[in-house]
């Protein structure tokens, strides 16, 4: 069998998820929101299920969806995007990530990867034959660095993965190391694939800043976005891919024979979701930001060192001064089972040596849920 | 990019849809019903996306999916499968071949491939760096060269990927040729990956014979299903997947990356559906055999050479004696511009050197879309 998945353990998400249904924990581990999104969108796809048609819709996504899509783009963005040739609706993220490392990256070529990385990330470059080039941040700023960074780049750079807003850092990187990453891009011939599905979960008035609208990305970069991160329905599998022609064509030849498309019902109600006011949108991360800050206030009573969050759904704390024993993988199993909390070690999300002192809590959850985890922590700890 | 997608064409089925939908005509190409599979199924689904949860389901699928797919290897095959260990849901059966393909290719290694054969097996073996090795069978018989198959055979042989039942074939591998692959497969000591979506579409008293029950079977072959077939669902994208815990592990991981998991309300729909009565699964194959029958009879009387028909819902047939001008794909697109009526050319489904005289069309639609293609089809000719 192939060496890239022989071996390779289950996803941390899954294995915690697995955990905590076994041991009755409150999961604050794998990231997804534990009231569902709008009732109207599920309504719509409800709907949609039982009008029809349940047949294969065009493979490139419906067109409702695509030009939603588009219509996204040019809304909060300012980016003028063609549906047709340029929106490409798939699977959800992981599927987009998928079909453009598939289609982009040839054996050989080099792929600047930010440390700590969405843990897809390396198995999906190294099954395209790609050669990984990491850079690490650290907290609790989490600041790129420009010279590490230009020395990852190299004339065999074929692409930089970057994930903004940042999960685990839970960082919006600055329009200042974006366009530090345009600028080394374009001096290299390279494409910027932007994983941006946390794009509409920003906090304290930050914006979102698409690396597609930096001077020289509008037709390098391929931008990533997620229904299941945008209307709270992280089981649907709706992504979509935005990138100019030449790109998105190889994209959507991986797809074709990848799932080839995606259930029509939920695309069409992803579309219809889209279209919703602002105040929905507001509403998504203000009530959000407010979770935030109940979390961290109560990590922080505890005695957790919580660092900043800037945006997604996540907060990640230092543990080293609770007087916890083993590293961060081994805290999270007794916080599971003897806590009754669940959450991911960071150091899963690191290809080598990495801190073992920082765990991740998801706080999409109920307010009484995510109470419930720091009564326990509290009387765990 | 990656030459593997680079300039690699859209799939037959979705230009052709496309032209169709351009021209008006009636689509008898591209494999899907017109009229959706059961209310009572959708409803299901239709409900749980209301009641919820609709958020990450684990990873292998949902526990009732994957239960009720064991159940099934056994109530129809007579299979004992531990659905824990040796089943996986994956987003359509294109996804189950790109997981499969992926995880178990290594580059060099080579696979083995049946000619006619549908489209997306060439460039997943390609992609993963396999080296296909095509034995191509020819109709009206369609039968497999026992000398031909064990002479692509050799000590580099990974698998060999089967259809069965076939398309555009339409063909049922009988249970002595299937004897000569098992036979092949444990001597060169190679995985069959079986692709079996229209395992509940045969006709004339026929029953599946799934490869995994021959003889050393068990443990080499990689049974795929789907619920777009099954229950008339093509937009769906339910596929599964059946094999040995060592098969299955390394594919899962791939699916961990590639989809990571399938919408749960469609998964439990299809988990509901696959409990059916023997009524439900021979209401499909009957239907089907009827309106074969009424498509097959109709082109005979319109002078098309019909070959026979013993599964999926597609008929071939040769226009040699139409006294039409080009080649099948020439003749595909006079048919649709100016008869009408969708077909797909069977040389798409070859990778080297094909015959031009072959059409397929697809019959699994209303009876009087069938006689409406018809009357379209003799006013042309
Ligand atoms: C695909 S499960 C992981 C969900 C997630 O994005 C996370 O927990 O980081
Ligand atoms: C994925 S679209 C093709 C549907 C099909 O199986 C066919 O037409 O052969």
């Amino acid at each position: 069998t192939n060496p890239v998945y022989t071996g390779l353990p289950t996803t941390i998400f899954e294995v915690m998820s697995r955990l905590a249904i076994e041991h009755k924990a409150i999961n604050l581990g794998q990231g997804f929101p534990d009231v569902d999104g709008p009732e109207d969108v599920r309504r719509f796809a409800a709907e949609a299920l039982l009008a029809g048609p349940n047949q294969y819709p065009p493979m490139m996504g419906v067109p409702e969806l695509r030009e939603a899509v588009a219509a996204s783009n040019a809304r909060f963005y300012g980016l003028d995007v063609d549906w047709k040739s340029e929106v490409l609706v798939t699977s959800g993220a992981t599927e987009a990530l998928s079909d453009i490392i598939t289609a982009l990256i040839e054996p050989g070529d080099e792929v600047v990867l930010i440390e700590p990385l969405y843990d897809c990330y390396l198995p999906l470059v190294r099954r395209a034959g790609g050669i990984p080039r990491l850079v690490r941040i650290t907290p609790p700023e989490w600041k790129l660095d420009t010279a590490a960074l230009e020395a990852a780049f190299s004339e065999r750079t074929k692409a930089i993965l970057i994930n903004n807003p940042m999960n685990p850092a839970a960082k919006a990187f600055s329009r200042e190391e974006l366009a530090v990453i345009a600028e080394l891009c374009v001096r290299h011939d390279a494409y910027a694939i932007c994983d941006e599905v946390y794009e509409h979960i920003l906090f304290d008035g930050r914006p979102h800043i698409p690396l597609m609208t930096l001077p020289g990305m509008r037709e390098r970069a391929i931008r990533i976005g997620s229904a299941g991160k945008t209307f709270s329905l992280t089981g649907w599998k709706v992504g979509y891919v935005t990138a100019a022609p030449a790109l998105l064509d190889p994209i959507a030849k991986a797809h074709q024979f990848t799932t080839f498309t995606t259930p029509p019902n939920l695309q069409k109600a992803v579309a219809f979701g889209l279209g919703k006011t602002d105040g929905y949108y507001g509403e998504l991360s203000g009530a959000l930001a407010a979770k935030r800050d109940r979390l961290s206030a109560g990590l922080t009573r505890l005695g957790f060192d919580v660092v900043p969050c800037g945006g997604t759904y996540f907060v990640t704390a230092d543990v080293s001064s609770l007087g916890l024993v083993g590293g961060d993988v081994e805290i999270c199993r007794q916080m599971t089972l003897e806590g009754g909390v669940t959450a991911v070690p960071v150091s899963a999300f690191y290809a080598g040596e990495a801190p073992s002192n920082f765990v991740r809590f998801c706080f999409s959850k109920r307010d009484e849920v995510l109470d419930a985890a720091l009564d326990r922590l509290g009387a765990w700890l």
